[in-house]
């Protein structure tokens, strides 16, 4: 039944029956965290083979002739880049292969605009109130990095087919002063929506008016598909070069949720002028990336065809673990209401909206019976979710039965705080 | 003889001589290198069990419970920071953990001074026409980042016991725009010098005008002795807080040169107040750095006491290259003084001084036979020394048969350069 239209008596009852369930879950004293996209043991065991790839007898030089152990290289070695170039679709030439994280190169690249500009415009730092566009709910890190830089964050409605494309396309052509917009097209995080060809095309096609306005192409859910009928999505830098905008777009992914969260390897891949910039730029921060670690990241993964083999046996893990947290969901909220959710197929999240103003209840009534999730507010800039609404659920670190009843608790939790929400307004 | 007083038809003589010997090097179609500290491949091999120690079976996780394969932990695992500690006597909660490469680490200070700030001060990009004091002749990288941030560096004279002090102080004391001073205080490079504990007690007594003036304490060679009775550097940051300037100083290193230099640790330390203002960027730039590749580190290194007699395998391969470089300096220089060297007792560099205006023209000569020489100038902000005499040599990498060649050439070359010179001037 509806919540909403239920009386008085009604709720109270089925409030002091929920309490009850909640205090019986409380006495578990459990210790569940359903918070962050983190692997799994089990997913990282996958790859552990990797460790035994190289050794003290492996000649560590690569393809053209880089001995890994020593200086040089800094953006990459060859056999990495091949792979990356498969991954994202975008030439060899054009990737440069870091360290262990995606993150950190859109930190760098940001960094980069910020302190020494493009050819053509001065550096961010000193065009003073530039803002970035925010596709909401989206991933909190990318915010944090805008607000550590005083970036103001503009926020835009996320569609089941990518941003809303008229705020986008409206925003960039009229205001010289949005730098650029967080996209992960992907399998987005939270909601694993993936981006309709027709959003791509609208990417590819902007013509911002700020000439140093980029697309921060965050790829991170790549191949992390949990369906075997892969959703598929538009090259956007094939789109962005028959648009004759190839400048536009700076693409990023990691090997972080295909190999070792701690250990991986990432690459981002742009146009030749978007790579002689930051190739200046990494030629002064560094003598190098871990070529050692990318070279045993080359052997273990070959190429893409055996990345998505790979894959398969991640999704094997992950799917499951999806089924049940979309099991209680359904079960819980189909007939009454009180919550809506997304059934993303691929990425590591759940989004799920409550009713407006219980999100940051519902948090905190789990974590007050041993249940961590990503704070309410999270996937908006400066965590302030307006509505206080949305919580991202991740379920891939838990074990099955512990996440059963992490979402047993959940569901209690939301029905909880929508019933004191309606008891109290 | 000394060249100087040589007569035009000696002088002729002698030319027409080493001419002769310069082309019969040529003729040898040489491929030599002696331009950057990069250790040799015998070097690399000490460390190549550091491969094995971690495989498919490990359990990696750290001491304090962390799982190195899985993210988190953006300031490092335990068991590294201890490590880091002994080597730079700094306390383990003083340090950070990071990537393989301390240049980044430095690089990504000097970034989060420019963009943030310290508490107290604004962020240097905002303070406009900022200067850095840098010893020369000095390291190439460091002088390449103030390039980047468009940093005037101030050269201050380097003597054998350190940075002319009298300046720094001077300048330091005056100057609200000096913001930091670039060191590399044992085995510098390129001379070789180390800091005396005089040096030392003034740089932790000075009262910068700046209050975000910092001493970038580059130990990159704290336990790279070349001879059994190391140059002992007093700890700067023990010094510092004698004089309630802890703040002062933030001290960096690697194991570049210990374990690979493609696929090392490297850390820094330094007060609570700089850790805290770095953790708060680290936090937002990255997820946390190659944790599994900081615990092959830890169970390899073990200890201070196992790294000392681990460097006494680096000493035995490069003592006797640093003899064939003085060797070949004092046969040739000793009497006619037309070039004077420095004689490290550590480090990677042999730091010559050739006659005023003739450096350069000694790499060229140098270059047209097939010996590549860091570039004149290279040990100078913007790679410009006025007096265009100074050459570093690094003889790590070649063969010791290679190295000979290299340096009778680069003698010779030397030779030839100087009497040019006396015989247009």
């Amino acid at each position: 039944m509806y919540y909403p239209e239920m009386s008085k008596s009604e709720l109270l009852s089925l409030k002091l029956d929920l309490e009850n369930q909640y205090i019986n879950f409380k006495e578990k004293d459990l210790n569940l965290n359903i918070a962050r996209g983190k692997p799994s043991i089990e997913q990282i065991n996958l790859s552990r083979e990797m460790l035994d790839i190289i050794d003290s007898e492996s000649s560590c030089v690569s393809e053209n002739g880089l001995d890994c152990l020593n200086y040089g290289g800094i953006d990459g070695i060859l056999e990495m880049k091949k792979i990356f170039s498969e991954i994202l679709g975008i030439k060899q030439e054009n990737i440069i292969v870091g360290g262990n994280s995606s993150l950190n190169m859109m930190f760098d690249t940001i960094s980069c605009f910020m302190t020494s500009g493009n050819s053509t415009e001065k550096p961010w730092i000193e065009q003073k109130d530039i803002k970035f566009l925010c596709p909401c709910p989206g991933y909190d890190r990318h915010f944090s990095i805008l607000e550590y830089f005083n970036i103001e964050p503009i926020i835009i409605n996320m569609n089941e087919d990518g941003p809303d494309m008229d705020s986008v396309e409206r925003l960039v052509h009229e205001d010289g002063s949005i730098k650029g917009i967080w996209c992960v097209p992907k399998y987005s995080n939270p909601q694993g929506y993936t981006y309709s060809d027709e959003v791509v095309r609208r990417f590819a096609k902007l013509h911002p008016k700020a000439s140093d306005f980029r697309i921060f192409w965050d790829n991170a859910y790549a191949v992390h598909d949990l369906s075997e009928t892969p959703t598929n999505l538009l090259n956007i830098m094939d789109e962005c070069i028959k648009q004759g905008n190839e400048d536009l777009p700076i693409v990023f992914c990691s090997t972080s949720k295909i190999t070792f969260p701690g250990a991986g390897v990432a690459a981002l891949g742009a146009s030749n002028n978007n790579i002689n910039l930051l190739k200046k730029r990494y030629a002064v921060q560094t003598i190098g990336y871990d070529k050692v670690n990318q070279l045993r990241h080359a052997y273990f993964l070959k190429d893409y065809k055996n990345i998505l083999k790979h894959m398969k046996k991640h999704r094997e893990i992950l799917k499951p673990k999806f089924d049940i947290v979309l099991k209680y969901l359904k079960e819980n909220f189909n007939e009454n209401k009180i919550a809506s959710f997304t059934e993303p197929k691929g990425g590591y999240f759940v989004s799920v909206n409550v009713m407006n103003g219980c999100a940051s209840r519902v948090v905190e009534l789990c974590k007050n019976a041993g249940l961590i999730l990503t704070n309410a507010g999270a996937t908006f800039p400066k965590g302030k979710d307006k509505y206080n609404n949305n919580i991202r659920i991740a379920p891939s670190y838990p074990e099955k039965d512990e996440l059963s009843l992490a979402m047993q608790l959940f569901c209690i939790c939301v029905k909880l705080a929508t019933i004191e929400k309606l008891l109290t307004s």
